[in-house]
C-alpha cells in the first residue's frame, strides 16, 4: 500500500467517509465531490491501483451491479451510470469505480462527446483485428 | 428477444459488426461511432436489456478488464475508459459496456462535469444511510 493513498486511508478508517456497504473485502462509500449527491465509489479494501492490478474483478463489479440498482431505488432515480477510469483520468491510484445515480434531463449526457467515424469497413475491421490480437496474446 | 434489437441482431450475425472476442455467452466488438477507434462494446448474447437483468456479471466484467488492457496495448494508449450508461442514457436497450482507449491530452477528461458539493456531512451520511438500507432490502 503506497503511503498517502487516500482510499488506503478511507478502507481503514483513518479517514472519514460515509460507508454504504462494506463486504467481501470491498468498501462503497460517497465520493466527497459528487457529480450528483449519492455518487458512490466502490474500491477494493488491498491496495490495488487499476484494473490490471485486481485479477478477479467478479466480486468488485457484483457490489457495483447491486449499487446500480439500490442508488436509483433509494433515491428515486431512474437509472445509473457506471464508470471506470483506469489509469488515464483516474484522480486517486487506487483502483474504484463510479456509481451516479441518473434521472432523464439531470443534465448529465452518459455520452455527449463528440464521436467519430471510422473510414471505411476495412479500417474498422483491422482495428477489430489489432484488439483480438491482444486479447489473445499471453 | 424484442423484434429490431440491434445488438441481437449482430450477435446472431444478421447484423455486420467488427467483431473482437466471443466467448462465455458474450461478444465483444466496436463501436460503429466511436468515442475513439477501437472503441469496444462487450454485450452478453442473452439477450438482457440492462444490469437488472443480468444476474451474474462477472464474467461479462471479466471480458471488460482484459479488454481495458487489451485495447490500450493493441493500440498504443495509456489506459482505458470502463461505462456502462444504465437505462438513463442507454442508447440500445440492450446490456452493453463501453470500453475507450484513453490517453492524456486525449481531449476526453473522464469526469469534466461540474461536481457538487453535500451540504453537510450529516446530509451526506444520510444519503448514505439510504444507499446503505436500498441496498440491504430485499
Amino acid at each position: 500500500m503506497p503511503a498517502g493513498c487516500i482510499f488506503c486511508a478511507i478502507v481503514e478508517g483513518r479517514e472519514a467517509a460515509s460507508v454504504v456497504a462494506r463486504e467481501h473485502g470491498l468498501v462503497a462509500f460517497l465520493d466527497s465531490r459528487p457529480v450528483f449527491k449519492g455518487h458512490v465509489l466502490v474500491v477494493p479494501e488491498a491496495h490495488a491501483a487499476d484494473l490490471a492490478a485486481l485479477e478477479d474483478v467478479g466480486p468488485m463489479f457484483a457490489l457495483v451491479r447491486r449499487l446500480a440498482l439500490a442508488v436509483p431505488r433509494a433515491l428515486g432515480a431512474q437509472g445509473a451510470f457506471v464508470a471506470v477510469n483506469d489509469r488515464v483520468s483516474q484522480s486517486v491510484p487506487h483502483l474504484h469505480a463510479h456509481v451516479v445515480p441518473r434521472s432523464k434531463g439531470d443534465g448529465l449526457r452518459g455520452f455527449f462527446w463528440p464521436r467519430t467515424r471510422y473510414d471505411s469497413l476495412e479500417e474498422r475491421d483491422a482495428f477489430a483485428r489489432r484488439i483480438a490480437d491482444a486479447l489473445a496474446a499471453p
